[in-house]
């Protein structure tokens, strides 16, 4: 009953497979292998995207970083939500890419980046000349931080809104792959038709060890990305064990195939918790990820049961009135089983 | 007959092994898991320092960068050879990491600074005040750049500059392991014996995907690493990969045995060079690289038969006299077959 | 009649007769000549902290931003509030000199932080491990943005919450004079005895041509401040001409009869203002700023007179119904004239 | 008697009496004033550049960095003589305003670059694709670091190299003025002449209090310069006080006479040095530096009788034997005394 975060599930037996495969003879290093060329092509395929330069890392946090760097200068703001991983998570991973860009933070419900702060904000971080810092790229998250996703309507809202400015717009897809499953539709819909510059495509959260794509829909920002990659310490000299993860993740709509399974297991969680009268949903949960409420005493049972999942504040206590209505966070991956997921249920209904 | 590099040939069987049996089930992320324990707990082992921080990155400019990052402050000097990888070969990583620091580059034949030349460089770096960079620390490649190994009394030699000026030692270990199966000493005696304060420590060229360990033998820097180490996206979610392949190589000597078996294969390289005329080697190959020269029919030879590896300047034609000498390098990794060697020895000599 | 900042005016005669009479003969550079001596000593009089490292710069962005760099580290929080001028205009100075801090915005009416906001942030910064930032120092300004003053229990309120989570704090004082001045405090009571830890004690806008003191009450942090210093290329060579200017600014009071003659106009002001039907003080003015509502009209009686002063938001039209409010800001400076602001106040009345 | 420095002399009757004029009643900030537009025009004369972007800043640290700012890529290599004033007396200035490029230090004799190393530099710096920094700028230093004057046939040789390598040059003239009358060409031949993109055009050193302006040729580079400027704390409010100076300093050829004045002393000292035959010159003075070498009994009368001057290694005792040849630098300014020279030729001849 793991609940706790879709990074501590195993790769998919597919990608470990190939990366197994990948282990024979020799390769040329740093990309220049058969793999590494495939596995770019596989990607623009998938986005529909044939002159997209396609680069792979290992972490979400250098996919995020390392595209944010080719597009905001260091006086530049980049405009992001509030609670954005960007700004939350990574210790200023997109501060150092970018040699100190400003992280602008951009309030909106449920997550999501309303294009009336979005534009707002932009506008007034024009408006002093040389004295404040100039107007950079937009980047959304989708599966929001909270779970929820935009809808199409929404993002190419957003991205209109910085095409209105000139700004660029880059998409964090750590859970790409879920939002596409729960919008039922394509990675080009999702981007570049939704007026997307550049996106990270995850693949670590959903079935891989350790490998994102950054995919650059103008590849004129391609070679200062390398140089940004290498620089950063992020070019992988055995780079075919990045490749092999990325082509099994997107042959056979693999990528599609562990999203959907994760969204059913965390689907399955939402409805039970709809189904509880103490509980609460803090957001409508698009993909594998829910943010709820549920009293004290239903975490007991589970936890004392050995469901793993994290409560807020962190570190709250189990010990206390039953009653307390304490919030958690709930991830699903690929590998979560139903039966642990019927269980999970049943201790919080107790 | 691969001789480019030895960072093309596969992962050690066992190391995939380990890989794929940590593959199995739920792990806590961010070295949060067992796994990274043991890794690291066998590290210190290895190294016979209880005490020291062991953080695991996936490159080894990662390890260096982020080793230098935490000794070096952004107005500091860091002294290195004039043909290190740190210098040449990272695209500026380390003043990416450190914020500017600056390489000053030491001279000295064989790749191997002279403790003659690192004091005066180092004198010669801190006589100006306020106006000039500051005295930092001294980065030490272990294999050298050129295929030769510094003994440890030379070792002992540059620490004791550094010491007597109070600066800090690193050592570059991307080829630690055939370093110490050259030298016959433990890492130990490599290391903090000799004088050294942190170490990258090489398992990527040398049997792993990718995983280095960074060893720092001041503990009080741990903390500090681990930020920069997040901050640079260098730190895995799914970290149980890395400590994987970590804890293998450190296991029942596999990182010895590779290393000794490249290095065996080098030394077949150089013996038959040694005994063939009109080659001559440039360096005393201490570990598992040559640089040589050959007459260019016997690259020709070699090349149309299938070797890979080299020539210098880059891209040098094999169209020519064939008596005109070209230089080259030659790497053998643990996977290299002898009788790849013995068959370019065989083309080489016509 | 120039109220469009304090920023416009000259520097006081006494000022521009010191730096005169400072052009005699040769002074050694660099801060090695008598006077930058003196000026470092009557700074550390007059702020009763015979410890203080103290350290001239020609901008204020260069002290606050410097300043900060000593106090912060590259994965640090700032704390200041959310209309800061570190934050809205400096162009993001203080994440270049810091190396990518992250300004964390901290709400507030008129101007001032509260201490329950900065506790809630920092708490907030801190609850995430290696994943989030880290706490840095606080900054404060004083004179605030609109042209409020902390009292000496408001900074206490927030250095004391700043010292419970033990971080330190920097008071940036563009405008300290007019706050001692307006609160009739020394300039010990408004910074170290009211814990303070470092102060951006600023001369140009109050009477000088360009000189702000940095006020190190830790002294251990100014060889570090001088490094840092000379590589942001503001160490001055010919260094006398901003110690003559500090020298003469603290010399019998300069400093305060200057923001008392300014203090003392934007008291004619604001108290007019307050006579004015029409007319909204946006903010209870302490020092020498003002933000109001006036009708249209009123502005532009008085600008198509001559009147300077800024209209928000910027280029708003002086076109249009006579009745409609428009914000503005005023600024007084020392040698603003009685007369241009009885002038204002009759054009405004009309 | 003062060798010591430049930077030890006051500023010129007419540059302190501009600034004086200057201070008389308001004038817009930021460079938004009568006198700075006036200013910038009369460089742009003097350069014979209309369309030349002209900024002032008061130090030439940060002339040159944020010339080197808008030219170079954080991993890009900056080409420059092995003691340019960039590598060796700015704490690393270049490194941090650039990001971290790297400088890459080319040997020549009398402190110049030879073409034929500047090339070999360059085409090292670009073999190794995405692994090596990239080509950046040359910056040239006239008056070089050791008193010698490149030749307009020696500039044009360094910057047809560059060009030949799609590269950007940069000219660091702290001592441009001595340049100009050492060789009796314009500021328009020692630099777009002669294929120089970008100036570091100083007047601190030769008598102003603290001014210089970046001629950038490239008007196109402005913007970028000017954000950088701010964001390096280098754009003054009351710029009135940098534009008195550079106006007064470039006009009546008042750059020009200065400069004279000390080229002369500084001749009048080479010429007395010549005669004697103990001493010895180590290069021959262009402008108004020399480095020579003098019997320690020479220097210590002359220093014992107040010539102050700086020896080689700093430091080095006037107590030993009298004999011993000691090297010294001696620079001249503007003010320098004729009588002055004359006592302290006589103190060395004994």
């Amino acid at each position: 009953m793991m609940f706790a975060s879709d990074n501590t599930g195993p790769a998919h037996p597919k990608v470990m497979e190939a990366v197994t495969r990948a282990n024979d003879g020799y390769a040329m290093p740093y990309g220049n292998d058969a793999l590494s060329g495939l596995a770019a092509d596989a990607v623009r395929r998938l986005f529909e995207a044939p002159d997209a330069a396609v680069h792979l890392v290992a972490t979400g946090t250098a996919a995020n970083s390392l595209a944010l760097g080719v597009m905001a200068n260091p006086w530049d703001a980049v405009f992001c939500h509030r609670v954005a991983h960007v700004e939350e998570d990574e210790c200023g991973a997109p501060e150092f890419f970018t040699n100190g860009a400003k992280l602008t933070l951009i309030d909106g419900a449920d997550g999501k980046m309303t294009p009336e702060a979005l534009a707002r904000a932009i506008a007034h971080t024009g408006d002093k000349g040389v004295h404040g810092v100039q107007r950079g790229p937009v980047t959304i998250t989708q599966i929001t931080e909270v779970g929820t996703a935009y809808t199409l309507e929404e993002i190419r809202a957003l991205t209109d809104v910085a095409k209105s400015f000139g700004l660029k717009t880059h998409l964090d897809g750590a859970r790409f792959a879920n939002a596409c499953a729960a919008l039922g539709c394509t990675p080009a819909e999702m981007t570049w038709k939704a007026g997307i510059d550049a996106v990270s495509f995850g693949g670590t959260k959903n079935g891989c060890l350790g490998v994102e794509a950054v995919v650059l829909f103008d590849p004129e920002l391609s070679w200062e990305f390398q140089l940004r990659r290498k620089r950063a310490a992020h070019l992988w000299s055995k780079h075919r064990y990045l490749a092999a993860q990325m082509l099994a993740y997107v042959t056979d709509d693999l990528w599609l195939d562990t999203a959907r399974a994760a969204n059913a297991r965390c689907a399955e969680l939402a409805a039970a918790l709809r189904a509880i009268p103490e509980a609460r949903l803090l957001h409508d949960p698009a993909g594998n990820m829910i943010f709820a409420e549920l009293p004290r005493g239903a975490h007991k049972r589970a936890m004392e049961a050995g469901a793993q999942y994290y409560l807020f504040p962190f570190q709250s206590s189990l010990e206390g009135p039953e009653d307390d209505l304490i919030r958690c966070r709930l991830v699903t991956d690929w590998s979560c089983k139903p039966e642990d997921v019927a269980r999970v249920i049943d201790l919080w209904r107790g």
